[in-house]
């Protein structure tokens, strides 16, 4: 059975998925890189930028758990890239270069569509302005029976989760307060009703929670 | 030297400290027992209460840690009683018995002062109207250099962080979603700057956090 997974998605102690004034030069606002420094320091991201230099603890056997299984991709715009409004060019693929470490079809959520764009590597991106049970039918329908997984951002997964979408999500709750930005649970109460979950801790201070559809 | 302490502060995911809707039934309003199911297993919990089948697992041991050292206890009205607005008669002495679990001074945050009242085995309740420095500097005073507890509810915990006034914190983060209440996280943005941080999860599915300050 093919599954929705969300992965490596990192939130405040306050539950903010991300900070408050994105932009090309701060991608997460004023949160900077403190929601992410725990995976940054991970094999797996390392090898996505062509390090070999990273860790292979607990924070990276979670983090290496977001890709085995996956048949394809659903990300926000905003994950995708800075631009708001309609596409100025066809310029930017993305900020992960020539050959993006997703190796499978990616679904951009955007209300301005353009034409799809195949990559280096087998990632092949596809603009798509529908809901999201549409979206994870054709996302489904690339993946050929393998999962599906919900890059973010926090809207992203958000939405998923309040149309019940997702079956399994792991979650990395950072020990810092944001004070402002996205929330990511906003509109999910009870949402431990849905899902069995357990908890982490890990020496980098970082809880990895995950949540397994009951 | 005296420190601050707050200890076995229960939160949700999303930052919740307490449930909306609180009254004398229900105080903790939606939330039900939900953020404390893992304290009311401990033994410090059931010995509160004279039964002595209380776990000793890591809850437990985070549990107990409360008590010693402390000379005083500052709590919110809310967590002395369900009653709001002028005090009707001075009948209700707490939710805790004739013998409540504090043995020391406590004193009670109200706009509406009553003469202190000595109850059972060395608690003696004093009711204050002043803001958190002067009402600590009191504490302090009755504490005879051991420690002040903090003892919530959200709001006492949120005003002696936003003055700085807090050495020591112990905060579970419970695995659910509460949606609607008293946010603990408000106003504290950057937190981390001034505690060392440290998480650790337990079988119950609870994330103890402890900061210390820096």
């Amino acid at each position: 059975m093919s599954l929705v997974r969300v992965h490596n998605f990192s939130v405040s102690l306050d539950g903010f998925g991300t900070g408050e004034g994105q932009s090309a030069e701060s991608p997460f606002g004023h949160a900077g890189e403190r929601l992410h420094q725990w995976f940054f320091k991970t094999r797996t991201f390392r090898e996505m930028h062509g390090q070999e230099d990273g860790g292979r603890g607990v924070d990276e056997v979670m983090a290496a758990n977001w890709n085995p299984g996956i048949g394809a991709e659903i990300m926000g715009r905003n994950k995708f890239g800075p631009q708001r409004g309609p596409w100025e060019n066809h310029d930017w693929n993305g900020w992960w270069g020539d050959n993006p470490p997703f190796h499978t079809p990616v679904f951009v959520l955007t209300h301005h569509p353009r034409p799809s764009v195949e990559m280096e590597g087998g990632t092949t991106f596809h603009f798509v302005d529908a809901p999201p049970k549409e979206v994870l039918s054709r996302a489904r329908e690339a993946a050929g029976g393998l999962d599906v997984r919900i890059g973010g951002g926090v809207t992203v997964v958000r939405d998923f989760l309040a149309e019940d979408l997702v079956d399994h999500m792991h979650i990395a709750v950072v020990p810092i307060v944001l004070g402002r930005g996205e929330r990511l649970w906003d509109g999910s109460e009870g949402l431990e009703k849905r899902f069995h979950i357990e908890s982490v801790s890990t020496p980098s201070g970082v809880t990895h929670v995950t949540f397994t559809r009951r």
